[in-house]
Parts: C-alpha cells; structure tokens; sequence
C-alpha cells in the first residue's frame, strides 16, 4: 500500500487514546468520567422493553426523544439533532459547513475530537492559548480571522472543570462577527453549581449561529449506548440532516435517552454525590498541598508538578485508573472522574501511597 | 442563513427515504428487509446482562466482536472494523482514501448510501448503467477512467436481490487496475442460495485492494442496534482506523453481534423461513402472471410495469406496507421482504386485491 493511495491529512491523524479500562473486577475506574451509579434505571427499563423490536432499523430523526427534550427545554424540536455520541454531531456540523481551508479555532489542550472532525474534513485547526490551563476567551477572539468559519469550546472545560459565565459568555459574542458559527459543547453542564453559568439556549432561540451540544454519556450513565443532541437554530439544523447517514442513533439510544430524561431521582442522586465527592477532594487535597482546579464537572483536574504518567502506573498498581493528561499536553497534570465517596476516598489513600 | 455558508455539495445531498414504519398495530411491514422473527433470542439475551454496564465507553475497536468474527471466518482480526451499521464503514472508507474530484464508480440505481458518502468527500460519483434492472460488471469495468479510485457494488444486488457468479468476480477483477479500492457490499449474503456465489474474502486474504461489507441487520434481526463490519487487508484496515469516531459501535451492539454470531438456531431458521417464502412467492407471483427476479436475498423485486406509488397506497390500505422503487429510480417496481408465510399470504391476496 502507497502511503499516497490515502488521503493526506489521514497521514496527520492518529487514534484517539480512551481511559484505560480494568480488565479485572475491584479496579476502580475514574477516567472517563462515567457515571458511578452506572445507567439509569429508567433506562435500562425502557430497554428491556424495546429489545424485541431491535430487528427494525431505528427512527431516522430519533423524533420522540427529540420531542422529549424539546419540551423539557422550551424549544422547537426541529432545533435538536440527535447523535451517535456528541462527537458524531462535531463532524456532522464540520461535513455540513466547512469548506477546505476554512479556519477553525480551537483552544489548546482540550477535548481531541474538535481537531480530528476539522482535519478529516480538511479545515484548518487554530489553536487558541490557555491562560491559567484554562479556557481564555479573550485569546480565542483574537485567534479568529477573516477565514475562521468555526469555533469549538467547551463550558464547563474538559479536562479542567472551569467554566466561562453568562456575563464573558455574552461579551465574547459582541465580539465574534456573526457569521461565525460557535459550537459550544456542554457535556458537563449537569454537574455545574455556580450560578453565573450561561444560558447558550437564548442564543440558539435569538437566532444567533450557535450550535450547543449535549450528551447522556455522564448525568444519565449511557456513555455505552452513545447518545447526544445538537441544539441550534432550524435552518442550521436541517442543513445538518443532511450529512448525516441515516440510520445512525440506535433503537435503544433513542428510547433510554428519552425514558433517562424522566429519571430525576436517579440524576438528583448523581448531582448531589458529585457535590459530597468535590467537596471531600478538595479538602483531602488542599491537606496534600497539592494544586487543582475548582471543579463545576464531574471530574477534578490537579496539577502535580511530576510525570503524570509515574502517577498512573502507581496509582494503577493500587488499583485505581485515572486519566494522566499528557495526551491533551498536560505531562504534569491528571483527571480524576469524581466517583461515590468510597472511590473518592479508595484514589486519595493510593495517591498518598504513590505521591 | 445565506446558502453560501454551506458547503456547496451539501446543497446536492437529499434526505434518505426509508421504507414507512407502522404506527399502529396489526400492519406488516416488508419494506427494509428486517428479520421477521425478531431479532436474535442469543443477541438479547447477551443484552440484558450488558444492560449494567451501559455507564461505561465502549471498547473503540469492538475487540471481542473482532476476534469472534475472525474465527469463524478464518482471517487475522487486524483484517475487520466495525461500524455503527455497515453504512458507517462506506462513509469510514471514503473518508480515509478519496480525495476531491477522485471518481467512485456506483451502478445505477443501487443502495442510495454509495452516491452519498462519495459526495460528502467531495468525490465524483460515476454511475455504470444496468442489464435487465441488475449489476452489469461489464458497464462497471467500462466506467473506469484513469480517476478511478474505488468501485462500491453490492452481491447480492439491492435492491433486485440478483447476484454475480465466483467466475464472473474473477473475470471482472481481472480487468480492474490493482490499485482501484473494490467495496462489495455483502449485506445479503447470509440468504444466498447459488452455489456460484463468490467468495470474496479469498481476494482480501491474497492481499486484493477490496473491502468486504457485512451486517448484522439482516440475517441476525439486528437493525435497530446498528452493526455492521468491514473486512480487507490490514493495511487498508489501519488507514481506516484513523478517520472513524472513537466509540462508533455501541457496547449492546458489541455484545449482540458476538452473541448473535453463535445464534445457528436462529440463523438457520430465518434462512429456512426465506428459502419457503421465496418459493411460494415464486409460485404466487407466476400465478399472477408478474415479472419478478429470482431472488438470493431476504427479498423480491417485481416489476408491476404501472405507478409503484400507487400500488404502494393500495397495500397501505390493505394494511401490509412494502417498498415502492421510485426512490431507486424504478418508478413501476416494487420491493418486498420475505416475511413469515403468513405474512407473505397476506401480501399475496392484499396484492390480488390491489391490482
């Protein structure tokens, strides 16, 4: 096979690289940031009952859990798309939109996704810098160009936790021309408590070029089943329909997303756990002097200032698997997926043993 | 919106048109080819003791599904990808190997996915035309040009359910330049009768340039859960690994295939069911004085010579929905799925009625 039978930019692009999963029962994993209920039980009953239609192909518009979500959100259905994962929605938007060559801004160091559906559809990728390790709005403004067509964020940040308000949110798009379209993803946004946490719905209904993702992988433990919706206004979205194959959001997706939306007690146990579980690390940490972020997700970013990937495989031999950040370009740095109080605390007696 | 944001092949793409589902009750449905026993009783079981761990990403490479398929087809795992339906693995294929303008030979009136994917990468389709409403592997040797770069065809055919011969694969491979990426689409393969039939994976086992597509939609009543699988050479195999979506393939639908793979119950009589089935339609349809093709798929295309649309709304009232070929470009054709006998005596005196 000649390297040049392929497409150049598949030379650039590489795996991606998953948390590790345990091979072996009584490993915790807390890289991922999965749900540590597991799925919702609403879900898996909605399952149980579905599985004896699965010999027909799924709905193409996933419509009633379109319909769902439309009302839970007070927002027309035909403003939701639904995805085999978000990220299956991150290239339907870029097959839908980018042209060759068009710009892309990207902060640094962030979810690898938004790099890979840019290059496959050969966009150019502009990085923007992190101040702080964190997402900086003012540097991604100023990386846009007259060639930008694009801008992916993420609010609350992956992998730091942080987030952008309402108030920068709404003064980072006075400064965007409008024609740009920003996508911004918000597969955390479940586990966010501040208050000063923006309403990008607005936008969407305003009418500005604004697309917002969401998932079930994390509030609702159906990372498995892949299952995410893109929100934004319906002339973007039925464009969007039409680069997407037509069968791509299972049976099962479509029905244990919409019956995990009913499912509040199970998502308010999630919620509150988080909460106990940040908390608890944050104390157990600031009495290991170690560095971290103030954390709105469900997972907490710290800063060790030593190899990260030393860290995994101490912590690894003690039987807990976190996420070393030095594939998004933090050697330093790990992602620890917040888990119930018995993992949280399982991490922070091996990392005492391993630090 | 101006069209202009688009990009400009989006404005060519048209929505699929899937066979119409039932909304009530007591409607049969033969127009997607779906298993009419259900799907496999192995698969859901398999399901169910899933269900638990649907919180969990799932494996990126669909390992275990891999290996077991790779067993019983005798051929090195390194050799398969999965995908989230086999159309997934047509959209995989472009993506990684054609570059704008490279030309994609399609027969005409085939499986509408061909022409879509090779658009969505900016390649330019070339559609080779029929023999009596079937492939012709003539016409298709004959639309090669110098920009050339793969050819999708489907055996046996959808949607005339026809087929082409070891021998006639050989003749026509040989007439191929090396370097042209073959794609047969074998979604059928599983109901074929012909002891002609070719057996393409010698090809990819002597390190051809073609790619093998399988489903589990068919034989394995697995539509619904999305999974499809893509064989050819390693190489091509890992080129291909770069351009897919991390976790494309859903963990039920992981654990499905690999449990439905051993389903040899279920699997023989589906195929069993069809055998029957297609000889009493045969019957039927000679009675009836009405062209139709043999067929070696889960399938029967009839050539009503009059409005397929038309026929489509009569059945519909009859409460038996089947596939009118409009959108196949066969405006007085129709499409129908072997079901049950039951199901299938039901179409024959709904049809009597019709006409």
């Amino acid at each position: 096979m000649e390297e040049a039978f392929i497409r150049p930019v598949i030379k650039e692009l590489k795996d991606y690289i998953p948390g590790t999963t345990p091979k072996e029962s009584g490993i915790i994993k807390l890289a991922s940031n999965e749900n540590p209920f597991g799925p919702s039980p609403k879900a898996l009953e909605a399952l149980a009952k579905e599985g004896k239609n699965l010999q027909v192909y799924p709905d193409q518009k996933s419509t009633l859990l379109r319909e769902a979500l439309a009302k839970k959100l007070s927002i027309d259905e035909n403003c939701i798309i639904a995805g085999n994962g978000s990220d299956e929605i991150m290239q339907i938007v870029v097959a839908t939109f980018l042209k060759p060559g068009e710009e892309v801004v990207i902060p640094q160091n962030s979810f690898s996704v938004y790099e890979f559906v840019t290059k496959l559809f050969d966009g150019q990728p502009v990085f923007a810098s992190l101040k702080d390790s964190s997402v900086d709005l003012d540097a991604i403004a100023k990386a846009v160009s007259p060639k930008t067509k694009m801008i992916f964020v993420a609010n609350p940040n992956n992998p730091t936790g942080t987030t952008f308000t309402a108030k920068e949110l709404e003064d980072f798009l006075s400064k965007i021309p409008e024609n740009i379209l920003i996508i911004i993803d918000e597969a955390y946004i479940n586990f966010v408590e501040s208050k000063a946490f923006p309403d990008s719905l607005k936008y969407v209904k305003e009418g500005r070029n604004l697309l917002v993702l969401r998932t079930f992988s994390k509030l609702y433990g159906l990372a498995g089943l892949r299952i995410g919706l893109g929100i934004a206004k319906k002339e973007l979205v039925s464009f969007m329909y039409r680069a997407k194959l037509p069968f791509n959001v299972n049976r099962l997706a479509q029905v244990g997303a919409a019956a995990a939306l009913e499912d509040k007690e199970f998502a308010n146990k999630t919620y509150q756990n988080n909460l106990e579980g940040k908390k608890y690390l944050y104390e157990e940490l600031d009495n290991l002097g170690l560095e971290y972020k103030k954390t709105e997700a469900n997972f907490i970013f710290i800063n060790l200032k030593r190899s990260a990937d030393q860290i995994f495989m101490g912590l690894f031999k003690q039987r807990v698997i976190i996420r070393p950040l030095t594939s998004f370009g933090f050697p330093e740095a790990i992602r620890v997926s917040i888990g119930t109080m018995e993992q949280n605390q399982k991490f922070i007696s091996a990392l005492k043993a391993v630090l």
